[in-house]
């Protein structure tokens, strides 16, 4: 197997790159100016020596705790719940939320033997606990998994006394009833929002 | 700019690749085993030395000649023209063609300043005036440049003698009739195959 063959054969693995992509990339790669290839490489390199997760939400961070985390201009009172380390990002594009983070690290999934001893809850009830935090927003997907999720962790945080919300599902915006599926459709009845 | 927008930055000068798209591979990379970061920029880092421009053909090789140019099982009577270095891999994978291979570099395209003198067809006269090549396919795009630069390649190509045929542009198999755009519609009609 030749360099070029290797390099495919190691794109291939990334999420939603096929073989005749990870080809068009390749051949891209070569073609480009050399320096490029370098850069990228060093980067490669150097990305888990530099990014670590932050000790206390859970998100990808250079420093520790994470800039979100340690921001005094952001809300404290509000916690912000996801999945996945990259859904803050997703958020934070959104400039809609100003409080904090805290990062799930999965879903409940039985079926795949992930149960919520598997997920970063523990540390979500001491954060709550000491914290002083009256708000929480479970940012979970709108799935099966997501589901199973947030009524869960509903149960769970009803003792601690905080207000626990979950973002609203429905309609997408621009979005057209005709192409809606009969799930989002249903939602978005059971989720209306007087006028 | 940390280390995970530099990279993102990185992956988003890849075709195709959008920032969405680059932020998904980042996290990805992330998530994984640190050996794939590591691999993945070993390779890169190495891609550039390791692979060059075949001295006969033009493709991509790690040796040179390369192993096509070099393969005595194969008819060397018979070249194929194609635009870039990729071609010959998707030509490749076919399975179809046997002969040889000359990439051009390009195409002829007036607007963006790319005139002959700017692709390999000097070389390619050298190669058919010394051996002996009797067929060359031009298995150029069916598009404006491809055209273009099959007519002048044809023009050329004629005091040498060769056969010059290019190949057949028509409707993809498993297509549909009605979803053919009508320069298509149009060259399958010109191009139509007594049965």
């Amino acid at each position: 197997m030749n360099a070029l063959d290797r390099l495919v054969g190691h794109l291939t693995k990334l999420p939603g790159i096929g073989k005749k992509t990870a080809g068009r990339l390749a051949y891209y790669i070569l073609d480009a100016d050399p320096t490029y290839a370098q850069q990228l490489a060093e980067e490669l390199q150097q990305l888990h020596e530099r990014i670590h997760r932050c000790s206390v939400c859970g998100s990808f961070t250079e420093t520790d705790p994470c800039a979100i985390c340690s921001d005094p201009s952001r809300d404290t009172q509000l916690l912000c719940v996801v999945e996945r380390a990259q859904d803050v990002r997703v958020i934070e594009e959104g400039r809609e939320f100003r409080g904090r983070y805290h990062v799930l690290g999965g879903l409940i999934a039985p079926l795949e033997g992930i149960g919520p001893e598997k997920l970063a809850i523990g540390q979500l009830l001491n954060r709550i606990r000491r914290n002083g935090i009256s708000e929480v927003i479970l940012a979970l997907n709108p799935t099966v998994e997501g589901d199973t999720t947030a009524l869960y962790l509903h149960k769970i945080l009803k003792d601690t006394g905080v207000t626990v919300s979950r973002l609203a599902s429905g309609l997408p915006v621009g979005g057209d009833l005709e192409y809606a599926d009969r799930l989002t459709l249903s939602r978005s009845f059971r989720g209306r929002i007087p006028m």
